[in-house]
């Protein structure tokens, strides 16, 4: 949707909005440079940041905050309410079913799945736990475009496949391995260890 | 220590690592052009970023294999033991504690420690978890320099403070709050629902 915008941006819009989230309700403007000094970052960058955004500054007084944490809001699409499953609910898969901070982003996490007979049927965090196989039935004509992969590297291939299949639009995948996809899918990766070892390889 | 690299190469430096360890023992060399097309990437790209590490691809067979692997470990450290503290062992603390992948990068998470005292000398993963008020008598001498915060956002700031304070030098911040730093401290977030905001932006 937000083709125009670079990805290191797109980054960083959350960072802003969880930082204007924390400030105190008495303060009604807001000015780039105050954002950049607090975040550690130049003030030409949360400028252009921010100008990608349907934001006005004024030259002094800067942002009105809360048409700035709406203008983000409006661009991350929080307000436009949406589904995610979840495949594998292993010790992650449980972390990030008991988390609450999806819904600050207006999404939910409709559904999840996992292949071992002895987690199907169990709640864990209010959510029934389904059988993959059924995940084509579960997600028909449901709209669900969101997928949180949390299953061993040695499967998470063939289940991006199957959820592919079933209309899935974008991946977030945990396992340490890379999915191939068509150009029509997002697939991005979080790798606890790499992020760790390259954060290491830095100092 | 590898700060000519832009971060964007060394990020796919893990990457290229998971893939080669999934090929076949019998597979004794592989081209750039042969990684790029299996990880759906560009050849100029695969090659600038390889080039950044020791390794030598030749014009026809392209690189051996197993040289290109040392490379890439080499270069993100992992023959070289490091230890890391994580600090917070909710459920996303338990299940990184339980990850096994961080030996892959010669990481061992040496302390586990947490503030609830009904948690305090509790085993989780065979770790023991510590009070947090004895983070600076348990790291005094040791060289750990690598936190993994998955603590609440109102304390991650002050716990980061006193992580820094004793000889933390990288942060792997799991908390959906931005961490002020030393210039000589390096932090890096990863925020689950902000990644999935981002992803669900782009399709």
């Amino acid at each position: 949707m937000n083709k125009d915008i670079p990805v290191i941006s797109l980054q960083r819009l959350p960072i802003y909005l969880n930082y204007l989230k924390t400030l105190s309700s008495d303060e009604h403007y807001i000015s780039s440079g105050f954002i950049a000094k607090a975040l550690g970052m130049g003030e030409v960058l949360v400028r252009k940041d921010l100008a990608y955004t349907s934001a006005v500054g004024k030259p002094r007084s800067g942002y009105i905050k809360e048409e700035l944490i709406s203008a983000i809001e409006d661009y991350l699409c929080c307000n436009r309410k949406r589904s995610a499953v979840i495949v594998g609910i292993g010790a992650l898969g449980r972390a990030i079913l008991a988390y609450e901070g999806f819904t600050n982003y207006g999404i939910e996490i409709a559904y999840a799945f996992d292949s071992d007979k002895n987690k199907i049927g169990l709640e864990v965090a209010k959510k029934t736990i389904w059988d993959i196989s059924d995940v084509k039935r579960k997600l028909k004509g449901q709209g669900v475009e969101l997928a949180i992969l949390c299953v061993p590297s040695s499967c998470a291939q063939s289940v991006a496949d199957l959820l592919i299949d079933c209309g899935i639009r974008a991946i977030l995948n945990f396992a340490p391995v890379s999915i191939k996809s068509p150009d029509s899918v997002i697939v991005r990766q979080i790798d606890v260890a790499a992020n760790l070892a390259i954060l290491s390889s830095m100092i």
